[in-house]
């Protein structure tokens, strides 16, 4: 039944196999040595989540924590790790193509202990997917494999159009030929091959219907942009995506959201990645991504720049901010990367005018003003956060 | 700059201004008449939103209400009513493809009213979204025009693979050459042209990772389906684009979900649209579409069945349900298209068991075994819920 599976998926599943073996036979050899078996994992604190300010990333550092299987302590924990190892490697041999939702209930079982006495206790290998998430991480960790290098799939979000050939799978695809549609980017957007391209830049849209509208219009035909949309908050099939196009094509990321402290959180995500897993970022994040706007001097100008709306524009368009944009506001200023002289402004302009807008606000000033004439402005002005 | 614009795109938004014309300009021809303008717009009531048991549809009634500029409770109504029209028109004929979100903005002011005395008052077009959104299914109702025919856009979450070609906007798609990845629905999906295809049947899933798994094991190309996923509740261009696939090809529908009155209402949207907008039912819905599960006999058989899941399997994989489950369980027992013997029978084993079931627990059974056993084998057997 595997005979329509694609040549990159063989190849890949074959390589992470090998590699998840290599990690874990160690294992068996430590107690053929009759040594504790114990797994060294990189440890995924705060304290040991590091800014590297040069190549702008959040980075691990190199502490390391030893999982000791005759700790009682960390016993549980190191099962955990193990058994999801095997559930992984399991499918990678098997063709199969997990999520990680399956991977929790794959594992989920209750082991019954007893003891000599004939006391039996219960115990189950995890109860909540947090749990198996967890372990999942450790293992990407560890084998310094991403998940979706182990054919783990995802739901994604992810649309792309643009004067583009792709090879996904067996596939050559013509991202210009999507009609009104778009393409929707693959979980596992490391075995796409970019082939040739026609293009100036990439803008990454917060709105999927922004999107749709942009698309329409033909922006990406009159300014040779790669067109994607995030559809909300970022998942890591379109962060990495964005970042190859970035690294590999050399392509300038503009970053257009929300002029809200949430619209900035999504460019973090995609300039910095999340602190919780910093160790995806040095794959997923991409430092050079810009922030395009709307940016409070868009709304409001200031000495040097024209506003974008005019006085009765910013009447009817501008939200109030809630007490949670504010609470986010000051929660952003205090990271490490928005200590810069334009966000500390921009956050600034934002908690004295506690206003905000939406990109909707601009295109009903008419589709052709933000289109042709809001964006193309900002970029050849370099309008923008970097 | 419209020189990007599909051909259908400008065909299209013609057609529409025109009808939309027509209709409005009614009210001009009663003002020179020196009648008092009204507008006629069928109920959108409860009372007159009927279940068509033939057609398998709720549909609006006969009703209708009259909408009168000179009367003082409806003046406000009216004016919005006139301004939306106004705006999309507005829209249509200078080429934009607005949103709904768009819209709102577009009419949203303060209107100064000042007496002959001097005073004056401050009236808002409209203050939330909910009051343009109204007037737009207003207008749809009233000009019979779907808000997609008036070119107006929207967020998409449908995506869909199979051995079909497709004509949108200016290209023809290749839906079999998606590689990894999928097409993502256009919203304005009557403007495709289905070109030819080779598939037997329609096969849409909920989550967005189990259509990831399915399609990329190929089990699209082993079985001849179309393979669409919703992401969840399904939006309007996922909705109709499944119609137009069953009515247009007489291809058979099969809704896949999880094991719950959530996975239930979703299939209840596909099959025959929700109460509050019955207008758009006589387009969108697909009476004909299968329930194929996962069902409560799938997890605990029957007298005639064996059940898919194993006493082990149902242990660790059956979730308890929640009191909002089993509210929402109630509610749906109530509608008219679930007072089916076999509805009856899912839903009294759901309420008797309380529990429900992801499909991934099928998928963590083996991707193979739901791919290539349980569901070919549901549709083989003529195992679903109609």
């Amino acid at each position: 039944m595997t005979e329509f599976v694609s040549k990159i998926d063989k190849e890949k599943r074959k390589q992470a196999a090998e590699l998840l073996r290599s990690h874990y036979i160690k294992l068996i050899e430590q107690v053929k040595r009759e040594e504790p078996p114990v797994l060294e994992i990189p440890k995924r604190t705060l304290t040991n989540t590091i800014y590297d300010k040069e190549r702008k990333l959040l980075l691990l550092g190199p502490e390391k924590l030893r999982r000791n299987f005759l700790d009682l302590n960390e016993a549980k924990k190191f099962m955990q790790t193990v058994l999801m190892a095997s559930i992984i490697y399991e499918a990678l041999v098997n063709d199969e193509y997990p999520t990680i939702r399956d991977l929790y209930y794959r594992g989920k079982h209750t082991l019954i202990l007893r003891e000599p006495s004939g006391k039996s206790y219960e115990e189950n290998t995890w109860d909540e997917q947090d749990e198996s998430d967890d372990v999942i991480v450790d293992i990407e960790v560890y084998t310094k494999l991403l998940r979706e290098e182990m054919l783990i799939l995802s739901k994604e979000k992810g649309k792309v159009v643009g004067d583009m050939r792709i090879r996904s799978g067996n596939d050559v695809i013509d991202l210009s030929k999507m009609g009104h549609g778009a393409y929707a980017i693959e979980p596992t957007p490391d075995f796409i091959e970019f082939l040739d391209y026609n293009a100036e830049f990439v803008l990454v849209i917060e709105k999927d219907a922004v999107f749709q509208q942009l698309h329409r219009i033909g922006f990406w035909k009159q300014y040779k942009a790669i067109l994607i949309t995030s559809s909300g908050q970022p998942d890591r099939a379109t962060r990495r995506f964005v970042r190859r196009l970035n690294e590999e094509l050399k392509l300038p990321v503009y970053i257009l959201t929300d002029a809200d402290p949430y619209g900035w959180y999504i460019y973090s995500v995609f300039r910095i990645g999340s602190i919780q897993l910093s160790h995806e970022s040095e794959r997923l994040a991409t430092p050079d991504a810009k922030f395009l706007g709307v940016s409070m001097t868009d709304i409001f100008g200031d000495r040097s720049k024209k506003p974008y709306l005019t006085e009765q524009e910013r009447k009817n368009f501008i939200i109030k901010a809630k007490d949670v944009d504010i609470k986010r506001a000051l929660e952003l200023k205090s990271y490490e990367w928005f200590k810069t002289k334009a966000w500390e402004k921009e956050v600034s302009m934002f908690l004295e005018k506690k206003s905000k807008l939406e990109i909707e606000a601009m295109a009903s000033k008419g589709l052709k003003f933000l289109a042709f004439n809001y964006i193309p402005e900002k970029i050849k002005n370099n309008d923008y956060i970097a």
